[in-house]
C-alpha cells in the first residue's frame, strides 16, 4: 500500500466533520472559515520517540495524548479548539499501530469537537508534530503577560499524579491496586481544561497550562507579566494516589515538577474573585488558591505556611 | 545556554513584523487576527534529515527551502502568505549552524511577507515541521477538484532543473560551468509562484505545486475533479541547462518526474484562456500550455506530438 493510500485510509476521517472546513485533507492546503470577530489561536507541539514517549508505547494513548496536549495549550488562553494538522514522521508502515493511533486521534479529537483539517507524513525516525488551531473573541484570548501585583493565584485538579503514573510505569515506585488506574488515567489519558479555560476569559488576568510542573511554569508567567510571586506549598492540591504512594517530600516534589498535568494555572483579580466559585461551578473541576502575585520581580518565593521553603526545580530542559 | 534562551535568541524575530499578529512567540500560542470576509489556508511540510535533505546541507538554504516549499502550497491555492510555525528536533544545539539556518529561515519569510509565530522545540533525530498559514478572500481559493473537461494544462517556469541539481550535487552527472549556478540556485533555492497564484484566483480552474514531479502530480487533480488529461511531452519547457546536461531521454524523465520544481500547475477553461497572458505578464514568469483535460476519468496520457509515449512514473513513495 503507497503513502497516500495508507494516509486516505486512516487519516482521512479524524474527529467531527465540521461546517467551517471549506477543504480538509488531500489538496495542497486547508481551507478554513473564521468566524467574524474572532481571533485565531495556534499552537504546535512535538512528541518524539525516545524524548517524549517510550517506542512501545500503547499507539491509542498516544494518540489521544497528542491532541490533549495541544488542546491544553488552546485551553490555557480560552479558545475553543476547532482544527488540527499532523506531521507525521515513521520508519515504517505498521498498519495496525497506525489504525491504533489514528483510533487514538479520533475519539479524542471528537470529543474536544475538531477536525483534523491535514499535514504531511514522512519517512523517517518516529516522531509527531501537531498543530491545534482555536477561535476566540477578538481580543478575548488570555495571555501569560496579564499578572498583577495582588492577583490571587490559582490551579485547577491536582498535581503530579502523571509524574507518579510515569515513575510507576518505569518500575521507580509502588502504588497500591486501588490507585494504579487513576495514576495511569492521568499520565496516558490527561484530560485538557477546555470549558474552563473559556470559563475564564473575562475573569483571568493571565493563565498558562503546567506542561513542565509549577515550579517550572510559574516563572513563565513572572517573566512575561514582569512580577514575582509566592505560593504556599502546604496548600498544592495533591489527589489521595499521591499521598498515600509517596514519602511527603517526594509527593511536594512530582507536585511541583513533575510535568504533564495539563492542568491550568491562572491569575485573578481581588475584584473579580468572588465570582469565580459561581463561574466555574459547571464544569466540575475544583480550583485551588494557591499564593499570590507579588512586585518582587522575576521572583518565585515557596513558603510552607509563613517559613521559607527551600527548593530546586528540577524541570526537564532540552539542549542544557 | 538552555532551550528557551537559545529558541528566544535565534527565532524570536524571524520573518517580518505583522501587525495582524497579537500575540507570537512566547506564550501557549499565537493570536492572530485574520482579515474580514476572508478564510485561512493552512499547510505543513516536513523536513527530515536523511530523507528530504543530506545532513552536511548548507543549514541557510535548508532554512530557505522549509519556507519555500510550504509558501508554495498557499501559492498554488492562491493563498497569501502570513505566518509561519515552526516545530524543530535537533540532536543537539550547534550554535553556528542555528545561526546560519535562522537566517535562511529569515530571509525568506521577509521576503514573502511572513512572520514566524511560533512553534516547538525538542531534542531528537534531526528534522523539521513547518506550518505556514495563509488567507485568501471567502470562497476564492484555488484547489485541485476545479478541472472541467476542455480545460487547458499549464505550467509555470521549467521543469527537471531541481532535479538535475540534486543529481550533480551526488556527483550522478556533469554540467558545464555556465549552467552550474542556475542548476543549484534552482535545486537550493526554489522560487514559490506567489503573486502569480494569487492573480489565478478567478481565472485558474484548478491548481496545485509540482513537488513530486508533473507525471506524478498531475494525476492528483485528475483524482480529484473526475477528470482525465493529455499532455503532449514536447511542449515540456525545459532550461537551456538542462537540453545541454542530459540525453533528450533523460532530460524528459528529469521534467516528468524529477520533483522539487515548485512550479505551478494549473488548468483554464477555454473562455478564460484568452486573457492570461495580459493577466500574468507583470509577474515575469513564463507559462506553458502543455496540455487538456479530458473525459478519460483517471487517465494520463502522454503524447509526443500525436503518437502516444510509453513511460512509466518512478516518483517518490514513501513506505511502498
Amino acid at each position: 500500500m503507497g503513502e497516500f493510500d495508507l494516509i486516505a485510509r486512516y487519516f482521512s476521517n479524524i474527529g467531527v466533520k465540521r461546517t467551517d472546513v471549506s477543504i480538509g485533507v488531500g489538496d495542497d492546503g486547508a481551507v478554513l472559515q473564521v468566524r467574524d470577530g474572532y481571533d485565531i489561536v495556534v499552537t504546535t507541539d512535538t512528541m518524539v520517540a525516545g524524548t517524549h514517549f517510550f517506542p512501545d508505547v500503547d499507539p491509542r494513548a498516544l494518540g489521544h495524548k497528542l491532541v490533549a496536549v495541544n488542546v491544553s495549550d488552546l485551553a490555557a488562553m480560552g479558545a475553543e479548539p476547532t482544527w488540527l494538522s499532523l506531521a507525521m514522521t515513521l520508519p515504517s508502515a505498521d498498519e495496525s499501530w497506525l489504525a491504533q493511533f489514528a483510533a487514538g486521534l479520533h475519539e479524542t479529537a471528537e470529543y474536544y469537537n475538531c477536525q483534523l483539517i491535514g499535514g504531511d507524513t514522512t519517512r523517517g525516525p518516529l516522531s509527531f508534530s501537531m498543530m491545534a488551531k482555536g477561535q476566540v473573541p477578538r481580543g478575548k484570548a488570555i495571555t501569560r503577560a496579564g499578572a498583577k501585583v495582588g492577583d490571587y493565584i490559582y490551579v485547577t485538579g491536582t498535581l503530579g499524579d502523571a509524574a507518579l503514573g510515569l515513575k510507576w510505569v518505569q518500575g521507580q515506585c509502588e502504588i497500591s491496586k486501588k490507585h494504579q488506574g487513576h495514576v495511569l488515567q492521568r499520565f496516558h489519558y490527561p484530560s485538557p481544561r477546555v470549558a474552563l479555560g473559556q470559563a475564564l476569559r473575562n475573569t483571568a488576568s493571565s493563565a498558562m497550562d503546567i506542561s513542565d510542573g509549577l515550579a517550572g511554569d510559574l516563572p513563565h508567567i513572572l517573566r512575561r507579566s514582569g512580577v514575582g510571586a509566592y505560593v504556599d506549598i502546604q496548600r498544592l492540591p495533591m489527589s489521595q494516589a499521591l499521598k498515600d504512594s509517596c514519602t511527603a517530600e517526594e509527593a511536594m516534589h512530582l507536585a511541583l515538577s513533575g510535568g504533564e498535568d495539563y492542568e491550568l494555572l491562572f491569575t485573578v483579580p481581588e475584584n473579580r474573585r468572588g465570582s469565580l466559585d459561581v463561574l466555574l461551578s459547571p464544569y466540575g473541576v475544583p480550583i485551588t488558591c494557591i499564593g499570590r502575585i507579588t512586585g518582587a520581580v522575576g521572583k518565585l518565593e515557596l513558603k510552607t505556611g509563613e517559613q521559607p521553603y527551600a527548593y530546586q526545580h528540577q524541570g526537564f530542559q532540552h539542549f542544557l
